[in-house]
């Protein structure tokens, strides 16, 4: 982890800082660094949109505003992400050289414009980056603010220009090699659609062919490797001249656009971009979780290794339906939880609001009023001193017992299909409501792409695993009979790599696994229902009945026992639920989509039954989550109340508050939107 | 109608087959032919598309594989529809002749992809395609399997490239002569559109033109005209090998892109592609009524010629909102619905679900597992069984003396039209509102365009009958005068063939047919309501009160008599429902959209008065629907049950049921979704 | 005003007339000449799509047949306004020189076809448009007839060709002078976007950039100022041939495209087209506000000179979602509407019905039947008549002591902007619901831009006045100081003329002036509350709670008072409604949307206390409207009942109704949609 320019282990704390909007005002920056102490921060991520400023005309190069803000900044104690600027380009840029800008898919070539609107592939593109990268690295790469480098800004989004067709031309060529296997795993038999020469191979068009799988998953894995490409195109001159200096890129939530998993190993630290919609709903039960879940997937993505809150809103966001205010509590809430599932930083976008376009009314630490007495401002303020006394969290790490597969290849694959529900198979919430299902029980949770390492689990859940690629059903099926249990879900194991369908009978790879073989899925209408029934004595003691929606497997049980049923349609009495005896192991089967009241019994049940610990000895309320970092030394369990309303829990031990610096024992108190974070010494 | 290679008279069993998709593996070929048995089927439709296989690289050609498909489907007793591959073309084509894509309307040239893509006008693309239909022609057109050809797939779309343009230019001087007459009929002189040259006329543009309505419906016309040229260029070097091959080519439901009935006179057969949305809603009467309209319309196309059903699913779609499987029952009393309506065949798309590409999840007989043990399998070969025992329907033909109007260019029109309703006017839900109310009655119906004879009908109907060509309001007042009943409504008599409204009071051409003028025409907001009721002692004996919805006709009565009248608003007691004798028959005038019950009653006691007879003598319980085949020795009554629940039928004579054999008397008993076929010797 | 060919000062009465329509049958002039007289028509509007037909070759000019219209109508006492033909031009002009056509903002140049669909830029256009002008100018300008030349048709949209794209980089460089001055009104260091060559200025666009709002709002600026400068282009050889015809163009409702009040100097009469949805929903109380809030805008953009009502519908549109006929008296009392409200006219689109083309179902005067014998016709002879009755009021005006801000930049900028609720912030609703709340007080209002002079106005009120340009805060307070009462809500004091955000403070030039400082601002969900509660012995002596909704903004007071609070959420307590007092007046602040009940009695109180004169001294039941005309010697009330149902008014003096010529005391009873004219001698 990064050390900031105290060298002592601290949380950081700090924002976006761009100064270069406020250079006619001299007075502002030293006024922004007064106001910075007030806050309590210690890092700014600096030079973020800063090309124009760094070049302002070809091959005429100005560091020196940035020389003085890093400078100043350091002299007062705070350091910098220092970001290289290729998510925008100067206008003169793009007016010169046109093949910097994207081609849309309907091969219309951007203007200039917006951000994030560079062709990755292009020789242009990428000989202007290494030049401005390769004098930021001379310039800052040994001065002792830099924390890091900070890559580009949230990459995301595709080009179709002709050096980007070449380049999946050959992507396609070096994948495939010859023809025949190219024409064989994109199945272009069918309508006709035989390659007979690499040059015809074009990407995705709306005009042309979307409908061919297999070429749209290798599109998509194509820019991903083409955009980790890129990305190491920008890393290569950093490096070169400190390879002490970490480097990451921001990443944003859920995002589909890349396979974040593909960029792991290039990034010394994860870090993210959050944005919570706190209060879009009655409740903030869903966005806590779905939030929850976003960092421990951007956790688990280096192996459990802290990772940073690169952006958040100190307040509201401005592009979203609606602005909210968050209500008192949730800012400090809100940036905890970060901590509580990893993170040992708390960030945000950005430090002082702009005075024009896009992002004006973008929440920021610094209001347009100018000063520091503002609610947002003084929040801001109390997250830092809240993290100043969580110092000694840094580096602890989350060791979870519990892996939940949600794997981007597998949602490109399964939003990508045509059938069995076209109005919406959605995969994204059920993985989330499997892990609600799971974190409700008190244990942590690592999120991972089905690629990864599961022997260190004792439960492993992948709901809807329709793409099952090569090894992963092997690896599973040993996993199981290594002692393992494992969680499926209908819409598993149909396709292989290529998104060619399985044949002989699914669940394909995971059919021994299972245990079961699924003859047909049927699909219900929106407000269409059906319903399972527990049988008497089930494996897992579940009782009643539970609401059913969306699909239904028709399943044969093989080897596999059932354990619910349906009640209603022509498949009444097939199996709904079922398990299977493999080796050391088990495995469950959920044939159709249940509610979440059924995912948070049935987790329970299991649970239970495997004797995972929780993360915190109690009953928790609905609404409370917990969650637990450790290191050789001592426990640091976060109990958050998402409600708001106060609530009590039990406390069978006595812990050390270490906001409040209080012992507690018997319960814990806790106020609306309130946290709490416990030690215990080992 | 076709004789399979059994050189028997039998119903037709069969599907799209596509084993080219695996040749890589020789035993998939063998296993097909021992399901084939299995499944009772007798037809494959081959080729479909196959250019890239038949035509690997440009001239070269390669029909080997064809041949053994087709011997050896024939040593195994089954024959072939064969394909003309024109659905879909080789990339090679697209990459060295960009000219045979299509062009969108926005002017934009597609990318190779998709199917159903071709210019029908590019020289070079009707070129390749002479060559490669005489090719097949001279190989295969005496083939004993050959049972007819099926020419390309699914005709439908347009191009707008400049070859297009060319073309529509030559059709409207030829159409119009002389500028004026052009000028004219589009009335250009609004918004300043005057044509000076006929180089000046372009197809409708989202970025140009799309309002003026003549210029739009003469575009449509063209397509359909330039598709049917396309489909006269298919077929002449078929039938110069061999004229006495029947060609169809595969029509799709409601289809509004092409004017069908102007293919009617150039197809041997007429077949079509059914996919009915089963259980996508609670009940499913209304997908059984919208399905046999279906079956209905394209009957008629050729006088009540026996159809084809050339494609269905033996299960489910990808491609609708949600895949339903078939409840138990569904499939064979689909599959028999066609045969009752006059199809002389049960055909599939397609035999061997694919592995790849978008339609692999596209319900199959033989499905991804590859055996015969599956619901879907024993389905189809139930249906198989009894297409065999009605073997002697063959050929069997419908007698209807109603007749509904349902025509295409009207629609084009009505459709097109700004005003008076642009949130919906929905002519086909009328149309076939008027349908479900005569078919309730347990009458045969043919579904026809204005073009057609009427004299053998003992009733017409003809909803909205916005357009009125030329000569066709004369047909319609000399068949009322010569005895006939006719049924019209609201927004009726409007335009000419142009699209010009008629001047000096509408229904124009109709007025005198139904004497009545209407002077303004009122439209309702959705959810808004008025009445009308039955005056005392009307002729039709209606009673009551019925709700009315959309559009509501304030008509004056010239020589009519008023049976109903509305209730409320402004136009209280203006006529609503009004009967005009005219010689020795009579016109009704429905001056407002009534709602399904109303129609209902309408057509009891205006059948009961008419005197016209049902197809089988009895009460129709609600979703119970019959039909009636017949030939000079017998009469076959189909009676549907598309309800979720048995129904019983009285019965005044004695039956021998086909399927069966059992001999019926007194009643008939049917299982949820069952079906009879009731054989009365003449 | 303009006079008619009578001479005589007479609401002018008319349509649209487009007899080039019917050349082809000569009979059909003479007929249209007898019914203008039925009609009680004295104008026609000529030539507004005629440019085909006066130069129907490239240079080849035909006036004899406008020679003829113009001279018979003449002769039959009927005036016309003789419009420029620019509103659509010929087919051979786009042939020949397709510059003159728009290109989109997706920078592709349209077909021709349309209207309204011509670069204002393009050198080839506007020699062409000087050619015909001069023409008709040279031809027309002394004609007896000519009453007022019609300029276009309803200019709107714009053009993103390269002659626009220089014009408006041209535009810009003359605004901004140096790059550094753009750079900063654009803040384009965001997102590094610094111009460093007014060559890289654009027009926006959906592939270049949209998000830059100070960019955006000059654009909109420089497109109104274009077509402003073709406007003038188009007068220029009008005026010069005879400067004493008064030209106008007619304008759209509500329109957003143009900022019409930088065209007020330049028309000498404003006029527009209105199309009220009568009956759209069950009340027309919506429509009717709206309408009326429309003629106020039209007629206070010339400081309340008299406008025209120069095209409506005689009975219904044909390009809205229905098409709904008029109940009886809604004809008239539209139309009296207008004339209630400033118009002297009431003119339609059109006379005659088109045979086809898109408008071919748009109410006229004369059906497609062609006789008087329709119930719209006997509508618009009615109305004739009452306009003949009328006479006496035309040239009186409105005095309004009441001004409402509606202000078109304010709305650009508003509807531009990110946040702070993306889902809708109203801007227009918000204006409508003030508008209502005045009205309902029986007070006429003008609806004016903030560029207006303020001080003869008792009441001036600006809902979300987000853009406060340059001397506007510094007028308003001023305004107040000097003992004005001024009214504004939140989300005022924003931005300044280029959309930066005011530092310091919100709401910017306006805190002094309402003694409040806003923090914060909460958006709320659709279907989310809040609520105010009046405090005790508050100054507007309101009472109760009201609902409110979408924006909360987080208020302190600074030299206001309180008059309400919020009663929910966290920031329950916070000022809802402040009054501040500065200098001789008070400044009212609405810190959230309030809803219509709220206005009307916050209003009532409000006009109450400020002693604002009434239209007519009575209790207005709800949806009966008033507004007052007068000139020096007497004063015409309009008394309009925009309910289904008969009303009674308490009239407190002695009035002549001039429609009906009876004298009325005690009591005015109105029918379901009646008016009333009292006439109030000085």
């Amino acid at each position: 982890m990064c050390q900031a320019v105290t060298k002592k282990q601290v949380m950081l704390h700090g924002a976006d800082y761009n100064p270069e909007q406020w250079a006619h005002d001299e007075a502002i920056f030293e006024e922004d660094l007064r106001l910075m102490k007030k806050a309590k921060v210690n890092v700014m991520s600096v030079g973020i949109f800063s090309w124009a400023k760094l070049e302002p005309e070809e091959g005429i190069f100005d560091f020196n505003w940035l020389d003085t803000i890093i400078n100043r900044l350091y002299d007062n104690g705070i350091s910098v992400f220092l970001a290289t600027p290729t998510g925008a380009r100067p206008t003169w840029m793009s007016e010169k050289y046109p093949e910097v800008l994207r081609v849309t898919k309907q091969r219309q070539r951007n203007l200039h414009g917006m951000r994030h609107n560079h062709c990755y592939t292009s020789p242009v593109y990428r000989e202007k980056t290494t030049i401005m990268n390769t004098k930021l690295a001379e310039r800052y790469s040994a001065h002792p603010a830099v924390l890091g480098w900070h890559i580009s800004n949230e990459y995301g989004g595709d080009c179709h220009c002709d050096y980007c067709q070449q380049a999946f031309r050959e992507w396609v060529k070096d994948k495939y090699e010859t023809l025949d296997a190219l024409n064989h795993a994109w199945w272009t038999t069918f309508w006709s659609h035989t390659y007979t020469s690499f040059t015809q191979v074009e990407s995705p068009a709306p005009h042309g062919e979307e409908f061919v799988h297999g070429q749209n998953i290798d599109w998509k894995r194509f820019v991903t490797d083409q955009t980790l490409d890129f990305y190491r195109h920008e890393v290569k001159p950093l490096k070169e001249k400190n390879a002490n200096i970490p480097v990451t890129a921001n990443f944003m939530e859920l995002f589909e656009g890349l396979n974040y998993d593909r960029f792991k190993d290039d990034l010394d630290i994860v870090s993210w971009d959050s944005y919570p919609t706190w209060h879009f709903e009655e409740s903030d039960l869903d966005v806590a979780s779905y939030t929850a879940m976003n960092h421990d997937w951007f956790r688990s993505l280096k192996d459990g290794k802290p990772f940073l809150l690169m952006e958040s809103t100190p307040s509201l966001t401005n592009w979203q339906a609606i602005s909210k205010l968050k209500k008192p509590g949730v800012h400090h809430l809100s940036s905890l939880q970060a901590v509580a599932h990893g993170s040992d930083s708390v960030q945000y976008f950005q430090w002082r609001k702009s005075r024009g376009s896009s992002e004006k009314f973008h929440g920021a630490v610094v209001d347009h009023v100018g000063h520091e007495h503002t609610r947002v401002f003084k929040d801001v303020a109390a997250v830092g001193a809240s993290l100043e006394t969580l110092a000694e969290v840094v580096g602890t790490r989350i060791d979870a017992k519990v892996a939940l597969i949600f794997d981007t290849e597998n949602r490109w694959a399964i939003n990508d299909a045509q059938g069995p529900r076209n109005s919406g198979v959605h995969y994204e919430k059920t993985v989330l409501e499997h892990y609600r299902g799971l974190v409700a029980q008190g244990v942590n949770v690592d999120v991972i792409s089905s690629e990864r390492d599961l022997s260190t689990y004792a439960l492993v859940v992948a709901p809807m695993l329709y793409m099952v690629r090569s090894g992963i059903g092997e690896k599973i099926e040993a996993y199981v009979e290594q002692g393992g249990t494992f969680v499926s879900t209908y819409w598993s194991g149909i396709v292989n790599e290529t998104d060619l369908t399985y044949l002989g009978g699914f669940p394909g790879p995971l059919r021994k696994t299972l245990g079961i073989w699924s003859e047909e899925i049927d699909a219900l209408r929106d407000e269409e229902y059906n319903q399972a029934s527990a049988l008497t004595g089930n494996a897992l003691m579940l009782n009643g009945r539970y609401r059913i929606k969306e699909l239904c497997d028709l399943a044969h049980t093989e080897t596999a026992t059932t354990l619910m049923t349906y009640d209603q349609d022509f498949y009444r009495g097939y199996p709904a639920l079922t398990v299977n005896h493999l080796g050391k192991g088990q495995a469950f089967y959920q044939a159709a989509r249940f509610e979440l009241d059924f995912q948070c019994d049935f987790y329970r049940q299991l649970i239970d039954q495997l004797g995972i610990a929780r993360a915190l000895d109690t009953n928790l309320p609905e609404g409370v989550s917990v969650s637990r970092r450790e290191n050789s030394e001592a426990a640091y369990i976060f109990v958050m109340n998402f409600n708001q309303r106060p609530v009590t829990l039990a406390l069978k031990e006595t812990f050390k508050e270490v906001l409040t610096k209080e012992t507690l024992s018997g319960h814990l108190a806790l106020e609306a939107f309130g946290v709490a974070v416990l030690k215990q010494v080992k």
